[in-house]
């Protein structure tokens, strides 16, 4: 997928969003029954460290299927329900905001880019772990 | 997940994107001579309290344009230059990196639209000052 540019570690965010939407597509294709994802716990995945515990691999499965909706729809609700879950990450950044505008419009930029990329492992993964509770390895 | 209400906040991060870039081919097609902007400061700007006010409307201008065209080529920079004027944003966030993934993204998501919107708006200021210096006004 990557290309002879990529090497030199150019990465455009469009791909990046393209990406996450092509791993979420394969992995809704391959978990036939996701219910069988219920209950089984996150903390045997070797990159977890950042991951919720609280939550199961089904409820990790929601969780990317519905990123990727925002993913393909682009759309940014305003009145998001999600607002209350990074309003620490605003107060916290508070007094930055007040800073240039153009570190911070490369700081969500580059942030935005690696959370896709982190996404997109998280679904590879999931979809690895079906296969192994089903028994199918390639 | 969102239907009805979501019409009247609904704001795309790609229509946002191609606002800037619509609104800083504005600005450099009136422009016409950038050098009249070197040292006229930003300060009586009515907005201007998130800006930089060490910097002249000259360096403004070449800011904006140098954001849009990352903007356009939608590549970032592993080792960006502007790393260093961001690391303190990173340095604060550290200890919220670890947390859950969907709220970074989100935050990020949002992040960027609003630092697009207050560009595009930094835009369509400037060339007005601009129309202001050179005694044109619309």
């Amino acid at each position: 997928m990557q290309s002879a540019d990529a090497k030199l570690s150019r990465s455009s965010l469009q791909l990046a969003l393209r990406r996450y939407s092509t791993a979420v597509h394969n992995m809704e294709q391959t978990i036939l029954l996701p219910s069988l994802l219920r209950d089984v716990p996150y903390d045997n995945d070797p990159d977890c460290e950042a991951a919720d515990h609280s939550m199961d691999l089904y409820e990790y499965y929601l969780l990317l299927k519905a990123i990727k909706n925002t993913v393909e729809s682009g759309l940014i609700a305003h009145d998001d329900v999600k607002a209350k879950s990074h309003a620490t990450l605003h107060k916290v950044l508070e007094p930055l905001l007040e800073a240039e505008l153009e570190a911070l419009f490369h700081f969500h930029l580059q942030g935005l880019f690696t959370v896709m990329a982190t996404l997109t492992k998280k679904s590879q993964n999931l979809t690895e772990k079906y296969l192994d509770i089903v028994g199918i390895s390639r």
